[in-house]
């Protein structure tokens, strides 16, 4: 790419820095494989520790559409469906994977990507019936497809909702660290183990070369987990690989130091953009942020950047994704920010 | 581990160190995702032209389950199945991932883990109807489960044969590079491409972190197999660390180089162990060996070796497999050597 | 039931007399399984003439979802999607049986159970990528859930679309004997085979026992068939007892005179309601018929009645569905018209 | 057909008289649909009696395969296996149906298609892994494709087994009454509920025109079981067409009747094969027997009889498979028996 800087996304990189190193210095040690390693007990400890649970069950798995596969088809039975959103990643970029595992997907338009009691209520208002898929689990992610994060209120009271209705929440936490950070962010990791019965802290947009930590608190889908994993293929061999990555984005909480660049990045972006006038498609304060801008400055921009054309709003506006992440260079973005301000008419 | 040393398996240690070097040079270049990156290009540049087709569709997949399973759930219709020796990974050790996907293997039983148009034949000719799976598929390792290999006039009747049944050979490359630097190997990887419809050369168990390269040259199944990947959860968001990978391995042959060295290295142990007159459970001149050993010097070997007991062979002794990699260092199989040799009544 | 009627489905009798005196006379004559027999060669012959296509394939299949998830899972790809009004069966009625076969359902809104390019067009502007699923198959039925039929101008439309975009139009023929004896029907059986890749007419709904005639007129897709019939469990011993009775249901239009009884009781209902002031659902001439009545009326009617309550129109109306079969017998539907009079306020 | 008389299968003909008559009888009556009706609380009421308990939860399906594969899909999770023998329907005859659901069968060679604890033991003795399929159910048929039968003690043994394994002990009773009418059976249908967890009363094969009666005593499978039968497509709109079927066989105990009919005339066969000194494949005393005869004599028979040739067993001599019915007339045994004497050399 022969960019300025490509804000396509938060995986354009390595990973960070001291990853490498460990992964150099650990690498002529034997390990067991599969996960049986010290460094994946290490970093399966410190992530227990991170969310106050001794008990927890925590695997490493190699890619994000791999988890979501594995966990919704462990967890539900045949004839059950998961809800999520319209615009979630299970449902619009998985090719069918959920579907492809036998389980229907019941979708809910949401404007923000996020979801509520109320936007579900209407589906569990069905006659229950042999004649129809039972909704057993809920999917969000945390945060959203669209830079939108859950608030401790609103995901307790989804919690609370899913209890009552005996479905599991699970959190597609491909970006729980960008959410965990974000200045207008009120849940710790505790809460979210807490809130959820399933959920994941995502390695690979976060700092990491691949790997996602699943943590399981709920008893009753614990039992026998790995099976699953083995059989849908996400078990590597060397699974000390996933177990050095973790250990080193969890100890000293540097994923969350790398997410916190990411979203003051964002952020940064995000005034400068409003400060010239232009709106956004959502309220973000993670590092994945919408400008809605004239066509003509997108195609100015195009020239030098990288980034996604989201969605046309009008004629002659549409909304970009812009995404920082724990490699973007500061200048990068004020670079960005003289052209945007050169563009504007 | 607190062994001198473990020969379990050849995923113990990290990887060859070129390729962290170049995982570290390479780590702030910004890349687009999904194995559209210039590294992953250039690997499969490398490999088209070491089989000898330019032609030839080429993916790097995360994982030797998920590769298997993903080939084969891509090539069969749902109610053909695929023809597998009885001691074969996919029918061993996947946990079901073939039949997960809803086909059938139909095994075979063979005493040194090879197929050939003998063993297939009494499959075929079960009389034709639609009340029984059709085998559309073939799948072989090279080398196998026991170590073994093909020569080019075994692969190439299997292949004739194949052909004139209208069933794809397909071969599990997981330890490819050992097959064809085995003293013993007449095949080229430029034969392998020809005498199969799809195959993979190994990476994770031959010097990579992780990573199976995936050769499709038929022509018929080349449409739309990133489809396929996708949707198993086979495709990496940084698909670049496969393509940095892979540049590594197949540049002037490394992967070779490192096979080979294992398989000395494992030769010398069969000439020793021989030279001590214990005989093995099948003729294998990879990486992978296979001694029949009293059970009492196995005792003693298991105090400071890692390695698996296959099985029992009667009630005083049983085989074992050893298996070397391209990070053995010599002075460990010396050290073993001499260690068997005194434990020799 | 204690009811003076149920108009609750089209299938609370038996059959049609002439089948079951059909079945009595063939009883103990010995024939092959499976649909080998000469009366299910009968009914093939009879339905290719009436769809003047000597070549179509026909087979006897023994249930609706059964039918629905076998032809689709036999038509579609692992990642390819089939498009279906989200009021369809298969979406709300089948307890996502498509989906446990793999394949996700891409459904469209629209307040009539019916399809229009218009309609589907949104689904085929998403951007085509191997990150999505890809859509090959629409759904629809004839007549709808919502007893709505096509025009011939309409399925023209849809067939010229789905051959511009490679896609497969089926028909779900469940009710498709009174679609075509609708009063505003202009298509003949011929059409709908003319237009369509692969449809059925459905016996279980329209005066059989069980049994769904699937005709597929593609040529692509007739192959192997019975492979997926068999795999899905579709195929009875006892094929005899399908073909029989489509020998009956075929020969001298019998099931179009049966429906046509029905559609022409439930016009009769249709016209004394909108004579009483009561609106209606959806413009139906079949035999299912949607009035929306006062819920005191409703709550009158239940006593004596059987029907399913559709959907809430407001506080005080519902939706309510009315349906008549080839065995209703008109003096029923005159005491629910004298009864439904007398209960108006 | 035109043969003097087919015996290649029990399923050749219709279906007992009196079942026709019953359907004529009930044609008019209203009833709800899947399975709601009063004739099949009838049927499930009587055969809740026949195995003495009233807690069974008992389904009527409309097929074999279909009842196998949602059976087996419905009780085991993703990773777990079916054992079952080589020569089992569900390996031998069913197109991959139960892998099109995801599972693996393991299977086990016997001589006579039945299993014992001995035969199952070698596939429990494999370690026990996250690496392999986990084996959860036991697949067996009574009487079995050879026309064996279980004795009480082999069933108790097998069934304590089980139980001892956390086994799920399945019966294909496809040809159930036959089975338990054999002059050399002691089970009783009580028996045959005590000793598993869900079996089935075979319809298709004893008289009926299609069905089968699913047994489950075992509280853990039983919850949810219809969403499964409507998932799979295995429940008929026309329930009642089960109810009836099923009401007609179990009173007064027809179905049993009907067997010991077919299982004398198949006797009576065997004891005059025997008397012309040919030997026979298995020890049958069922409906289905296996004459070993010169091939000469079996092309002799063929032109009048219908029959499957079931394997050769030397160059000169094939066994045949001979199926009476319920429907067999005693005159066309006298008459077989007459030609093969007249063909014996």
């Amino acid at each position: 790419m022969k960019f300025i800087h490509s804000f396509a996304n938060d995986y354009s990189e390595g990973c960070h820095p001291s990853i490498l190193e460990a992964l150099t210095q650990s690498n002529l040690e034997q390990h067991p494989g599969y996960g049986d390693d010290s460094y994946t007990q290490t970093a399966v400890a410190l992530l227990r520790k991170m969310v106050d649970d001794p008990y927890a069950d925590i695997y490493l798995i190699a890619g994000g559409t791999l988890t979501n596969l594995l966990v919704l088809s462990a967890i539900l039975k045949p004839f059950e469906s998961v809800i999520a959103a319209d615009t979630s990643h299970i449902n619009t970029r998985e090719t069918g994977a959920i579907e492809a595992t036998g389980h229907k997907i019941e979708t809910v338009p949401t404007p923000d990507g996020k979801l509520s009691p109320e936007l579900i209520l209407p589906i569990l208002n069905k006659p229950i019936s042999y004649h129809t898929v039972r909704p057993k689990a809920v999917y969000i992610s945390n945060s959203t497809e669209l830079g939108t994060i859950y608030t401790k209120k609103e995901l307790t009271l989804l919690s609370e909702f899913c209890k009552e209705n005996e479905l599991f929440l699970f959190i597609d936490g491909a970006r729980l660290a960008y959410a965990l950070t974000s200045q207008s962010n009120d849940l710790t990791l505790k809460d979210i183990a807490e809130l959820t019965d399933i959920f994941y802290v995502g390695g690979a947009k976060c700092g990491a070369l691949l790997g996602e930590a699943v943590v399981i608190t709920r008893e009753e889908i614990k039992k026998d987990f790995k099976y699953h994993i083995k059989q849908r293929g996400a078990m590597l061999a060397k699974g000390r690989i996933l177990g050095i990555q973790f250990t080193q984005l969890l100890q000293d909480g540097l994923i969350f130091q790398l997410a916190a660049h990411a979203n003051s990045l964002a952020n940064k972006m995000t005034l400068a953009i409003k400060s010239l006038g232009y709106p956004f498609l959502t309220e973000s304060y993670t590092n994945q942020i919408f400008p809605i801008l004239p066509n003509e400055v997108i195609d100015k921009l195009k020239i030098n950047y990288g980034f996604f054309i989201w969605e046309a709003v009008d004629r002659n506006h549409s909304a970009i994704r812009l995404i920082t992440s724990w490699a973007t260079p500061e200048e990068k973005i004020d670079c960005f920010i003289n052209d945007l301000k050169f563009f504007k008419v």
